[in-house]
C-alpha cells in the first residue's frame, strides 16, 4: 500500500481529506504549530491523528506569529464577513509553507502523496486555495524534489478541492469519522465562538447537510 | 525605490546576491534557524545583515531537525564528495520551505522581490537549485499570493543562477563586500573545517579567483 502524509490542521476539511485518503494510503500526519491564536487546533489535530490511527503524527514548530494576518495577531479583530475578495484571515504564504514542510516530511519517510483539505468552494477568496495554485505547486513538486528528479512521483492530493462544506460533512459522516474531534473556530476560546467566518461556514454546512454539529453538542454538554 | 527581502543563510552566495540586489532595492533580510548543526551560519547572517545595512533582519525559527539529511543530523557524516548525483547534504524541501517563508515576509512588508543566492553551477546536484525548479516556483508565486492575485508582481530574484563560485567571489569583491563575514562550512566548529563539500567548493572558487579567502586569514589570526 502506498504511503501519504496528511497535513492535519485540526479542522474539518483536513480530517475528512485524511479519512478519504486512508482508503488508499498508509497515513502519517503532520501539523504545523505556527503561533496561531487558536492553538486549540493543535489539540484537535492530535485527537484526529489518534482517531485515524496514523503511523506517526509530527507537530512541527514554525513561528509565523510575525506574519501580517488577523489569525496570528491577537489585537486584530477577525472579520465577520467572508464575502470580501480576500479575507482578513488570509495568512500570506501559509499554505505554501505548510505544504512545503509536508513535502519535506514526505521525502523523509518516502511517501507517495501529501494530502490536504484545501477546497476552493467555500474559500474562494484565498489565493492559495485555487486550482491554478495547486496545479502550479504540483509542477514545482515534479521538478524540485529528490524523488521526482529521480523519476518518482509525489502527488499533491486534494480530494475535497471542489467539495462544498455540506458535501465535506456528509462525506465525513459517511466515512464514520467523529467530526466532534475537529475544531474550526478562529478564536482561541474553550468553545467555538459561533460568529467568526469559520464557525459560520461550518454552521451553514451542517445546516445544509441537515445534521447537528457534534462539536456543538459537546459544547452543550449533551 | 522598490523593496526586496533577502534570504540570508550566512554563506557567500546569499551575501553576494544581496549585495547585487542592494543596487536596485531597499533590502530587508530573513534567516531561517532550522536546527542546522552549523548554527554558526546564523551569527554570520546577522553580521552580514549589519554590514549591508538592511532595514530589518528577521530570524525565524522553523525546526527541520527531524528532516532526513546529513546537515541536520549530527550523527551522519557529511559526504566529502560533491560529484555524486544528489549530495547527502541535500535537505528535502529546504529551499521550498525557505523561499515560502521569505514570500510570507515579502507579502507582510509589501516587498517586490525575494532575493536568493541559488545557483546551479556548483550545486547542480540539488534538485531545488535548478532553473526549471525556479521557473516553476515563479509560476506558483504568480498565482498564489494576495499581491499577485490582485495584479501585482513578486519576483524570485536569483542574480547568481548561472554564476560559478569563482565569479560569485569576484563579484562580491568588486562590490566591496567583506566576504570574511560569510560562513560556508557544513561542520559546526569554531573555524571552517576545510574538507567538507562546501569548504572545498569555496576554496576552489577562491583559488580560481586567485584571491586569498579572508575568512581563512581570520582563522589564522592575521
Amino acid at each position: 500500500m502506498k504511503r501519504a502524509v496528511s497535513l492535519l490542521s485540526g479542522g474539518l476539511d483536513s480530517f475528512v481529506a485524511a479519512g478519504i485518503a486512508r482508503k488508499n494510503y498508509r497515513l502519517s500526519a503532520i501539523t504545523i504549530s505556527y503561533g496561531q491564536r487558536h492553538s486549540r487546533e493543535i489539540e484537535a489535530a492530535r485527537d484526529i491523528a489518534l482517531f485515524l490511527g496514523v503511523e506517526e503524527h509530527r507537530v512541527v514548530e514554525c513561528d509565523l506569529s510575525w506574519v501580517a494576518s488577523a489569525l496570528t495577531n491577537a489585537d486584530d479583530s477577525v472579520s465577520s464577513s467572508h464575502l470580501e475578495e480576500i479575507p482578513s484571515t488570509y495568512v500570506p504564504g501559509r499554505n505554501t509553507i505548510f505544504i512545503s514542510i509536508a513535502l519535506a516530511y514526505a521525502e523523509t519517510i518516502g511517501a507517495d502523496a501529501v494530502v490536504t483539505g484545501i477546497n476552493c468552494v467555500d474559500y474562494s477568496g484565498y489565493p492559495d486555495c485555487r486550482p491554478a495554485y495547486l496545479e502550479a505547486f504540483q509542477r514545482l513538486v515534479s521538478c524540485g524534489l529528490r524523488k521526482t528528479v529521480e523519476g518518482g512521483q509525489l502527488l499533491l492530493y486534494t480530494p475535497l478541492l471542489y467539495y462544498s462544506k455540506q458535501k465535506i460533512i456528509l462525506e465525513g459522516i459517511g466515512l464514520g469519522l467523529d467530526l466532534s474531534l475537529s475544531w474550526s473556530c478562529y478564536e482561541g476560546g474553550e468553545y467555538p465562538c459561533g460568529v467568526c467566518p469559520s464557525c459560520r461556514i461550518r454552521a451553514e454546512g451542517f445546516k445544509k447537510a441537515e445534521i447537528a454539529d457534534p462539536a456543538m453538542r459537546r459544547k452543550k454538554g449533551c
